[in-house]
Protein backbone atom coordinates (compact mmCIF):
# COMPACT_ATOMS: atom_id res chain seq x y z
CA UNK A 1 0.00 0.00 0.00
CA UNK A 2 0.98 3.70 -0.53
CA UNK A 3 1.29 5.50 2.30
CA UNK A 4 -1.23 8.79 2.67
CA UNK A 5 -0.16 12.15 3.91
CA UNK A 6 -2.35 14.21 5.82
CA UNK A 7 -3.51 17.54 4.48
CA UNK A 8 -0.55 18.83 6.27
CA UNK A 9 2.01 16.74 4.34
CA UNK A 10 2.72 14.80 7.66
CA UNK A 11 2.63 10.35 6.83
CA UNK A 12 -0.39 9.78 8.20
CA UNK A 13 0.03 7.72 11.51
CA UNK A 14 -2.60 5.24 10.54
CA UNK A 15 -0.47 4.20 7.13
CA UNK A 16 2.45 3.70 10.18
CA UNK A 17 1.01 1.29 11.83
CA UNK A 18 -0.55 -0.67 8.53
CA UNK A 19 3.15 -0.44 7.72
CA UNK A 20 4.27 -2.08 11.31
CA UNK A 21 6.25 1.47 11.71
CA UNK A 22 4.17 1.80 14.69
CA UNK A 23 2.51 -1.06 17.42
CA UNK A 24 -0.98 -1.27 18.04
CA UNK A 25 -2.64 -4.15 19.43
CA UNK A 26 -4.53 -5.78 16.64
CA UNK A 27 -7.84 -8.20 17.08
CA UNK A 28 -8.25 -8.73 13.41
CA UNK A 29 -6.47 -8.34 9.81
CA UNK A 30 -7.28 -9.45 6.24
CA UNK A 31 -6.36 -8.09 2.86
CA UNK A 32 -8.45 -4.82 2.96
CA UNK A 33 -8.46 -3.65 6.46
CA UNK A 34 -6.65 -4.09 9.78
CA UNK A 35 -8.75 -3.44 13.20
CA UNK A 36 -6.76 -2.49 16.47
CA UNK A 37 -7.89 -1.19 19.71
CA UNK A 38 -8.07 2.47 20.12
CA UNK A 39 -4.95 3.63 22.46
CA UNK A 40 -7.27 5.84 24.48
CA UNK A 41 -10.39 4.18 24.72
CA UNK A 42 -14.26 5.50 25.71
CA UNK A 43 -14.13 2.24 26.95
CA UNK A 44 -12.36 -1.14 27.15
CA UNK A 45 -12.61 -3.05 24.12
CA UNK A 46 -12.55 0.37 21.74
CA UNK A 47 -12.09 -0.71 18.19
CA UNK A 48 -11.10 0.61 15.50
CA UNK A 49 -11.91 -0.86 11.58
CA UNK A 50 -9.65 0.90 8.87
CA UNK A 51 -8.74 0.10 5.30
CA UNK A 52 -5.44 -0.84 4.28
CA UNK A 53 -5.76 1.73 1.67
CA UNK A 54 -4.95 5.57 2.59
CA UNK A 55 -8.54 7.09 2.25
CA UNK A 56 -9.53 10.55 4.18
CA UNK A 57 -13.03 9.21 5.50
CA UNK A 58 -16.54 8.10 4.59
CA UNK A 59 -16.43 10.37 1.75
CA UNK A 60 -13.43 8.75 -0.68
CA UNK A 61 -13.62 5.52 0.87
CA UNK A 62 -14.99 3.60 -2.46
CA UNK A 63 -18.07 1.56 -1.40
CA UNK A 64 -16.82 -2.14 -1.76
CA UNK A 65 -13.87 -1.45 0.85
CA UNK A 66 -16.45 1.04 3.01
CA UNK A 67 -18.89 -2.34 3.16
CA UNK A 68 -16.07 -4.33 4.08
CA UNK A 69 -15.37 -2.23 6.53
CA UNK A 70 -19.21 -2.19 8.28
CA UNK A 71 -19.08 -6.25 7.66
CA UNK A 72 -16.03 -6.48 9.81
CA UNK A 73 -17.49 -4.13 12.06
CA UNK A 74 -20.76 -6.23 12.53
CA UNK A 75 -18.31 -9.27 13.31
CA UNK A 76 -16.00 -7.39 15.37
CA UNK A 77 -18.92 -5.60 17.64
CA UNK A 78 -20.38 -9.50 18.05
CA UNK A 79 -17.49 -10.30 19.66
CA UNK A 80 -16.73 -7.41 21.76
CA UNK A 81 -20.21 -7.74 23.09
CA UNK A 82 -19.36 -11.72 23.64
CA UNK A 83 -16.46 -11.37 25.03
CA UNK A 84 -16.40 -8.35 26.95
CA UNK A 85 -19.89 -8.42 28.54
CA UNK A 86 -21.21 -5.15 27.29
CA UNK A 87 -24.74 -4.10 27.56
CA UNK A 88 -24.33 -1.69 23.73
CA UNK A 89 -22.19 -1.08 21.05
CA UNK A 90 -21.75 2.40 19.23
CA UNK A 91 -20.50 2.28 15.57
CA UNK A 92 -19.62 6.34 15.13
CA UNK A 93 -17.67 7.39 11.89
CA UNK A 94 -16.34 11.17 12.30
CA UNK A 95 -16.06 13.07 9.04
CA UNK A 96 -14.31 15.94 9.36
CA UNK A 97 -12.84 18.11 12.20
CA UNK A 98 -16.09 19.88 13.08
CA UNK A 99 -17.40 15.78 13.86
CA UNK A 100 -14.81 15.10 15.77
CA UNK A 101 -12.18 13.36 13.20
CA UNK A 102 -8.57 13.53 14.32
CA UNK A 103 -6.43 11.39 12.18
CA UNK A 104 -7.37 11.61 9.03
CA UNK A 105 -7.74 7.88 7.28
CA UNK A 106 -10.94 6.89 7.48
CA UNK A 107 -11.77 4.84 10.92
CA UNK A 108 -15.01 3.49 12.02
CA UNK A 109 -15.36 3.58 15.98
CA UNK A 110 -16.76 0.36 17.86
CA UNK A 111 -17.30 1.68 20.96
CA UNK A 112 -18.47 -0.68 23.54
CA UNK A 113 -20.76 1.00 26.21
CA UNK A 114 -21.91 -0.19 29.58
CA UNK A 115 -25.17 0.38 31.99
CA UNK A 116 -23.84 3.46 34.01
CA UNK A 117 -21.36 4.40 31.86
CA UNK A 118 -22.10 7.89 31.86
CA UNK A 119 -21.97 8.84 28.39
CA UNK A 120 -24.66 10.83 26.19
CA UNK A 121 -26.13 10.60 22.93
CA UNK A 122 -27.15 13.88 21.21
CA UNK A 123 -31.18 13.09 20.36
CA UNK A 124 -33.99 15.45 19.14
CA UNK A 125 -31.81 18.95 19.41
CA UNK A 126 -34.89 20.83 17.58
CA UNK A 127 -37.91 20.46 15.48
CA UNK A 128 -38.42 21.22 12.21
CA UNK A 129 -40.95 24.46 11.45
CA UNK A 130 -43.69 24.08 8.77
CA UNK A 131 -42.55 22.61 5.71
CA UNK A 132 -38.85 23.16 6.55
CA UNK A 133 -38.67 19.16 6.62
CA UNK A 134 -39.87 19.13 2.81
CA UNK A 135 -37.44 21.60 1.89
CA UNK A 136 -34.08 20.33 3.25
CA UNK A 137 -35.20 16.77 1.44
CA UNK A 138 -35.93 18.60 -1.96
CA UNK A 139 -32.55 20.13 -1.26
CA UNK A 140 -30.41 17.04 -0.53
CA UNK A 141 -32.56 14.79 -2.98
CA UNK A 142 -31.43 17.61 -6.06
CA UNK A 143 -27.67 16.54 -4.83
CA UNK A 144 -28.62 12.81 -5.31
CA UNK B 1 -42.38 -7.34 3.70
CA UNK B 2 -43.64 -8.84 7.43
CA UNK B 3 -43.73 -5.99 9.77
CA UNK B 4 -41.80 -6.61 12.88
CA UNK B 5 -42.49 -6.35 16.39
CA UNK B 6 -40.82 -4.38 19.25
CA UNK B 7 -39.50 -6.78 22.18
CA UNK B 8 -42.77 -5.69 24.36
CA UNK B 9 -45.20 -7.04 21.60
CA UNK B 10 -45.62 -3.41 19.78
CA UNK B 11 -45.77 -3.46 16.10
CA UNK B 12 -42.42 -1.37 14.69
CA UNK B 13 -43.23 2.21 14.23
CA UNK B 14 -40.37 1.90 11.28
CA UNK B 15 -42.14 -0.95 9.72
CA UNK B 16 -45.23 1.41 9.86
CA UNK B 17 -43.56 3.92 8.07
CA UNK B 18 -41.94 1.24 5.33
CA UNK B 19 -45.77 0.29 4.97
CA UNK B 20 -47.13 4.00 4.42
CA UNK B 21 -48.99 3.61 7.91
CA UNK B 22 -47.03 6.71 9.22
CA UNK B 23 -46.07 9.48 7.02
CA UNK B 24 -42.16 10.22 6.81
CA UNK B 25 -40.22 12.80 5.00
CA UNK B 26 -38.23 10.56 2.45
CA UNK B 27 -34.54 11.50 0.74
CA UNK B 28 -34.09 8.26 -0.75
CA UNK B 29 -35.35 4.73 -1.54
CA UNK B 30 -34.84 1.31 -3.66
CA UNK B 31 -35.51 -2.30 -2.88
CA UNK B 32 -33.54 -2.76 0.14
CA UNK B 33 -33.29 0.49 1.91
CA UNK B 34 -35.67 3.08 3.38
CA UNK B 35 -33.65 6.97 4.18
CA UNK B 36 -36.02 9.74 5.40
CA UNK B 37 -35.57 12.60 7.99
CA UNK B 38 -35.21 12.19 11.26
CA UNK B 39 -38.53 13.52 13.15
CA UNK B 40 -36.69 15.32 15.85
CA UNK B 41 -33.03 15.98 14.38
CA UNK B 42 -30.19 16.73 16.64
CA UNK B 43 -29.35 19.11 13.40
CA UNK B 44 -31.19 19.96 10.23
CA UNK B 45 -30.66 17.40 7.61
CA UNK B 46 -30.24 14.13 10.20
CA UNK B 47 -31.08 11.38 7.97
CA UNK B 48 -31.98 7.81 9.20
CA UNK B 49 -30.97 4.79 6.50
CA UNK B 50 -33.31 1.62 7.37
CA UNK B 51 -33.43 -1.71 6.00
CA UNK B 52 -36.59 -2.68 4.56
CA UNK B 53 -36.43 -6.18 6.05
CA UNK B 54 -37.22 -5.63 9.86
CA UNK B 55 -33.86 -6.30 11.61
CA UNK B 56 -33.08 -5.38 15.36
CA UNK B 57 -29.47 -3.36 15.23
CA UNK B 58 -26.71 -4.40 14.28
CA UNK B 59 -25.94 -7.70 14.66
CA UNK B 60 -28.74 -9.37 13.30
CA UNK B 61 -28.45 -7.04 9.82
CA UNK B 62 -27.60 -9.89 7.21
CA UNK B 63 -23.90 -8.77 5.99
CA UNK B 64 -25.08 -7.68 2.44
CA UNK B 65 -27.94 -5.88 3.96
CA UNK B 66 -25.74 -3.67 6.07
CA UNK B 67 -23.08 -3.18 3.38
CA UNK B 68 -25.77 -1.56 0.90
CA UNK B 69 -27.25 0.64 4.46
CA UNK B 70 -23.51 1.93 4.44
CA UNK B 71 -23.22 2.26 0.89
CA UNK B 72 -26.20 4.43 0.68
CA UNK B 73 -25.40 6.72 4.08
CA UNK B 74 -22.19 7.60 2.36
CA UNK B 75 -24.19 8.52 -0.80
CA UNK B 76 -26.43 10.73 0.87
CA UNK B 77 -23.66 11.89 3.29
CA UNK B 78 -22.01 13.46 -0.09
CA UNK B 79 -25.63 14.75 -1.03
CA UNK B 80 -25.95 16.25 2.31
CA UNK B 81 -22.97 18.02 2.43
CA UNK B 82 -23.07 19.37 -0.90
CA UNK B 83 -26.95 20.73 -0.25
CA UNK B 84 -26.84 21.82 3.02
CA UNK B 85 -23.11 23.05 3.24
CA UNK B 86 -22.29 20.91 6.79
CA UNK B 87 -19.20 21.27 8.12
CA UNK B 88 -18.92 17.55 8.58
CA UNK B 89 -20.79 14.03 9.03
CA UNK B 90 -21.07 12.16 11.94
CA UNK B 91 -21.86 8.14 10.86
CA UNK B 92 -23.78 6.47 14.17
CA UNK B 93 -24.89 3.11 14.96
CA UNK B 94 -26.95 2.74 18.28
CA UNK B 95 -27.16 -0.94 19.33
CA UNK B 96 -29.24 -1.50 22.72
CA UNK B 97 -30.74 0.68 24.91
CA UNK B 98 -27.51 1.34 27.06
CA UNK B 99 -26.03 2.58 23.35
CA UNK B 100 -28.98 5.14 23.03
CA UNK B 101 -31.10 2.78 20.52
CA UNK B 102 -34.72 3.79 20.55
CA UNK B 103 -36.51 2.59 18.18
CA UNK B 104 -35.54 -1.46 17.71
CA UNK B 105 -35.43 -1.63 13.72
CA UNK B 106 -31.59 -1.26 12.43
CA UNK B 107 -30.74 2.04 11.49
CA UNK B 108 -27.84 4.27 10.73
CA UNK B 109 -28.06 7.99 11.67
CA UNK B 110 -26.54 10.68 9.21
CA UNK B 111 -25.85 14.01 11.22
CA UNK B 112 -24.62 16.89 9.74
CA UNK B 113 -22.26 19.16 11.64
CA UNK B 114 -21.79 22.49 11.93
CA UNK B 115 -19.06 24.64 12.93
CA UNK B 116 -20.04 26.00 16.76
CA UNK B 117 -23.09 23.12 17.07
CA UNK B 118 -21.93 22.44 20.22
CA UNK B 119 -21.78 18.42 20.05
CA UNK B 120 -19.33 17.11 21.59
CA UNK B 121 -17.67 13.44 20.80
CA UNK B 122 -16.13 11.45 23.74
CA UNK B 123 -12.70 10.70 23.41
CA UNK B 124 -9.74 9.26 25.14
CA UNK B 125 -11.93 8.53 28.36
CA UNK B 126 -8.95 6.56 29.86
CA UNK B 127 -5.79 4.51 29.23
CA UNK B 128 -4.91 0.87 29.34
CA UNK B 129 -3.23 -0.25 32.29
CA UNK B 130 -0.36 -2.25 31.57
CA UNK B 131 -0.51 -5.59 29.33
CA UNK B 132 -4.03 -4.43 29.68
CA UNK B 133 -4.64 -4.12 25.84
CA UNK B 134 -3.43 -7.46 24.77
CA UNK B 135 -5.55 -9.55 27.21
CA UNK B 136 -8.55 -7.72 26.12
CA UNK B 137 -7.60 -7.91 22.12
CA UNK B 138 -7.23 -11.71 22.88
CA UNK B 139 -10.75 -11.85 24.81
CA UNK B 140 -11.92 -10.40 21.41
CA UNK B 141 -9.97 -12.85 19.18
CA UNK B 142 -11.38 -15.60 21.19
CA UNK B 143 -14.93 -14.60 20.16
CA UNK B 144 -14.13 -14.19 16.47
Amino acid sequence: MTPGKNSDGASCLFCKIIAGEIPATKVYEDDTVLAFLDIRPVNIGHTLVIPKAHHTNLYDTPDETLAHMMTIAKKLSVAIKGSLNTDGINIEMNNDPVAGQIIFHSHIHIIPRFSGDGFKHWHSARDYNKDEDMEVAQKIKTFL
